[in-house]
């Protein structure tokens, strides 16, 4: 791994679990951070974290740990960012960048911009395109974002140094990072990401309400196996990507189900040459998809 | 592989694809049956057959390949059965046994009581659940049953001995026989199979339905990637499926607007309990199913 010029003499990381614990450690692959100061509340997980070298220190404080700090990484369940914004503000000096990981950009720029007031020009949302279906500091690893996407999603406000900066972040971190704004972001996310969760929660109800269920989950075959993956969320996450960006994950799922309709009027006509159009265009949009891929092996609860 | 004490002295196979050709390589592997008969459209595909020794002789005249066969496999989409029964009658002996793989049985049952009339009882409807994704006798292999599902739908109609014969028949395969009524079948298929294919397919028109399609297959994360694999599903065959299954399907499509319009009142409601909830169900019934998972890893076109 080459060593960059980027270089974060003090990181502090609120909420040491997966991309948290994975950030710090990319970082340090490239020497680009000095001191990585781990937030959060079980102290078991933070233990781990100065164990594996992931941290260097850490506090339950969030206040004491990002006291001083030139980069603040709020990595923390969506629903969670607001009362950690108002938590941090009193420690915020005027040359500390923050940044978040969330999944839904609108609702957490919105709580930044009521809370910091001002200094929300010092506050970068990002989000980053990765994850596994493991959490906790354990499961963390310095290749997590090695060519994933991260998308940066500023305001008119945002500081463009400071955007700079976090870009380069993770740059460092060897992701391909994106600036979009954060309407297109959360419209995006839902169809790509939210919409096809619902879908798959949606569809193990379904299961689950049969008449015999556990028959039903014996004859599952593989390709309910592959669509049913991503059922395995974590809760409190997907419950907050619902909340939070609602409005959009609503407008997609009433569009689906107008999808859904034109294939039952296809069955009701009896429609052969319509249905077999459709699914090849799914096939042919499928392979579309794939050709993009690369690097974007993402998974539950990369939301 | 262990010998079987089961043979079948003249097997007939009408269309050599992946699952006839892999049925007839599977029967060789255990010296199961004699003399492989090949019928098929295809002069191209009918050849690769011999070269590969998955087949013995060939034949693009039905009457032809099936006259003195033992067992007659009819392994092509279901909307040609009707065409193949029809065709073969007259050259069905009363020594034969006619078995078929189609993914939907009611209506293949259906043509076959009305064609066949009493000689009904000699066709004992059946429905492997493997497959892959790919297609014609190339892709065929004798292991692609092992550990796999077999249902056999017999009716009141058929010959219990003719049903102990194919159910041998699968068994000399390695395959899991199961003996299912035709309703259950093709109830609980439109579930588990038939269903999620749908969704996918649905869930590709909606991608390509945005305003920024584009940008949407390149954001497309992993769990996307998961969950639309089986949208590349045989055209031709999933147009089938749909038509002949079409009564569940829509019950089914129905049922499942119904949980997602749950999830748009949990959203509207902001009710977080119960999207956790719903999330946490969520896993636990995906980690039951894939309890059950085994053998059954099956793909695209498996129907």
């Amino acid at each position: 791994m080459s060593k960059t010029s980027f270089f974060i003499p003090r990181l502090a990381v609120i909420g040491v679990g997966l991309i948290g614990g994975s950030l710090a450690q990319a970082l340090k692959r490239v020497d680009a951070v000095g001191k990585v100061v781990g937030v959060g509340r079980s102290e078991e997980n933070l233990r781990k974290g100065m164990e594996l070298g992931v941290i260097d220190d850490y506090t339950h404080d969030p206040v004491a740990g990002v006291a001083n700090a030139d980069v603040v990484v709020l990595a923390v369940p969506v629903s969670s960012m607001q009362d950690l914004f108002e938590r941090i503000k009193p420690a915020i000096s005027s040359t500390t960048t923050i940044t978040d990981v969330g999944s839904v950009k609108a609702g957490v720029i919105k709580a930044a911009e009521e809370i910091l007031g001002e200094q929300s020009n010092q506050y970068v949302p990002g989000h980053p395109i990765a994850g596994t279906e493991q959490s906790g500091v354990g499961a963390s690893f310095a290749e997590l974002f090695d060519d994933h996407r991260v998308i940066l999603t500023p305001t008119k406000k945002t500081d463009p140094e400071r955007i700079e900066m976090i870009r380069s972040m993770w740059l460092a971190c060897q992701a391909d990072v994106l600036l979009m704004s954060v309407r297109k972001h959360d419209t995006i996310l839902s169809i790509t990401s939210h919409l096809p969760h619902v879908l798959a929660f949606a569809l193990m109800e379904l299961l689950a309400s049969t008449d015999e269920p556990e028959e039903c989950y014996r004859m599952a075959a593989g390709g309910f196996y592959d669509i049913s993956r991503i059922a395995s969320g974590d809760p409190p996450m997907w419950r907050d990507i619902c909340l939070m960006n609602g409005d959009e994950i609503r407008l997609q799922i009433t569009r689906y189900k107008d999808v859904l309709d034109s294939f039952i009027e296809m069955i009701d006509k009896q429609d052969a040459a319509a249905l077999e159009n459709a699914v090849r265009e799914a096939g042919r949009i499928r392979a579309e998809v794939a050709s993009y891929k690369g690097g974007t092996t993402s998974v539950p609860g990369s939301g």
